[in-house]
């Protein structure tokens, strides 16, 4: 069944159904990034899509599907994949109850309550988020929709790669290399699944924030490696503590191996973006473009393709970006 | 002859000789915007532009008409038209000399001078940057590219607005009404042209900064009227003296009236853009959204076509914005 595979015809056929529900993002170029390191570099904008982040495409992909009487919706999210359901279900007539982190950023907690979600917060230390939300899930008799590991999920992130695919085409360029970020996975799923059949020779590579780099670890011991959760990082999108189970078995096929940058990186990455591409990027949307930067990857004289998945910034460290010294 | 005048016609002739040439810039919505105001805005984000700027479109428009003889240009510019001609006469193989005044923001200086363009400073409040420009051109055998007061860059900038009539006319949206900045006039000369020639009944306006609302003034006069020059404003990009003769001529037919905000009006817009559509805008920018967040204009229940027309702001400028309290 095209539905419950994860390939281009179940992408394409999700971008028909997401046809004029969300937003085609643009492809954004700088002369100056360009001419700095040497490269063509192509800055996919889904800092712009509805709820400023991609994660609406997941979300609304798996939430179009469901039945009528499905009405209600449940996800644990510390804050895009929140917006992001609570924003589809709004849209589409349902309920949505979402678990958050107590220390979620504040414009996504107010992001997630704008759309008329129910918010219940929790201890990202001690409690389990999961648990919870299965548990309200069966009491509610709700439907779980899941933040990656989810095939209609990576499905519907997989339109973000397949427009990719036709703007490149449009400007007749094919990528060298595609850098995107990477928490659970769903994202780099199913961008990796479109970019791949289009150009088979492109090298895909993750980009993760140092400390949570389970993707790139768990690719170059080819099984899924645990992040020790020890850590701290500004990258509050990207904090799984390991690969998915679906997101892995695709991106183990699909991508060449995993980067990481630092949250300093980040922020350069941040303040980059404002100055050369007029946009605003949150430090989870801005590590694939850190990697460039900071020199992670050879990407002179190449066609790249960097995924600037999110924008949803607290002011306080989008302040901290603008004292960096960006490109 | 349909190059010599602002029209519908001469416009999509542009729109032609662009293709390619220049960024196809998004329209953007904000659900929260649109639920806080009670109304369907669509922000046009020209600080999506090439340079950051729209200007990028009529002074391009105006380059790739030179005959191959004419490979020196001269323009004045406190930086956007500044950028678009330095821009524009690098990637077509010309020489640019560019008279900025000594005080232009940091970042539009630099911009100039990273596409090469030969740069000649001078006081704002002692010379005539026109009088320097025309002796300069003179002496060089260069063409000059007026910053707003020739049919050639307005028919470029009215590019901007038939995009706009095409987006809007993809999601069957007729706008009620219009707001768009206006410093000597040739954005909204343009854009107004192509947005009356669709759209007769549609209402608009022009935003000006407090003080600098020549248009303003010589809209309610039926004639043309100077501004004192007394005043300073941190919209850096409209502080024009007067409408020119070109642009009024056109705008007095076109424009319902015209709007003034203050720059706390503006610094307000940037701050609220950056949170809601996750863009960077400059204080001049801002101003046309400025005027639907500050009340200047009844746009409850309409629909309302926002251009926002750059992005090139120095930091101090935007730390200042985010102190704000945004929308």
């Amino acid at each position: 069944m095209i539905e419950n595979t994860v390939s281009l015809a179940s992408i394409s056929k999700a971008a028909k159904r997401l046809e004029g529900k969300i937003v085609k993002t643009p492809i954004l170029k700088s002369a100056y990034i360009d001419k700095k390191l040497n490269t063509n570099l192509y800055l996919k904008a889904e800092n712009l899509q509805i709820i400023g982040a991609f994660k609406f495409r997941g979300a609304m992909n798996t939430i179009l599907q469901l039945s009528k009487s499905e009405n209600k919706v449940v996800a644990w999210s510390s804050g895009n994949h929140a917006q992001a359901v609570a924003a589809a279900a709004k849209i589409t007539g349902r309920e949505a109850t979402i678990i958050m982190p107590k220390d979620s950023p504040k414009n996504k907690l107010d992001g997630t309550a704008f759309w008329g979600a129910n918010i219940v917060t929790y201890d990202r230390n001690n409690e389990s988020r999961e648990e919870i939300g299965k548990l309200l899930a069966k009491k509610l008799g709700a439907t779980i929709i899941p933040p990656f590991d989810d095939v209609n999920v990576i499905i519907g992130q997989g339109t973000a790669g397949l427009e990719c695919v036709e703007q490149l085409g449009e400007i007749g360029v094919v990528p060298d290399i595609v850098l995107c970020c990477c928490g659970g996975g769903g994202l780099i799923a199913g961008v990796s699944t479109a970019i791949k059949a289009k150009f088979e020779n492109t090298e895909i590579y993750s980009v993760e924030p140092e400390f949570f780099d389970d993707t790139k670890k768990s690719l170059k011991e080819k099984k899924i490696i645990e992040n020790s959760m020890k850590h701290k990082s500004i990258c509050d999108a990207l904090l799984a503590n390991k690969p998915g189970n679906i997101t892995f078995s695709i991106n183990k096929k699909n991508l060449t191996s995993g980067i990481s940058v630092t949250d300093n990186e980040a922020l350069i990455a941040m303040h980059s973006a404002y100055k050369h591409f007029k946009i605003v990027l949150e430090p989870g949307g801005a590590v694939a473009l850190a990697a460039t930067l900071a020199n992670k990857i050879d990407i002179e004289n190449k066609h790249v393709l960097v995924i600037a998945s999110g924008g949803n910034v607290d002011k306080d460290v989008f302040e901290s970006c603008l004292k960096t010294i960006p490109i």
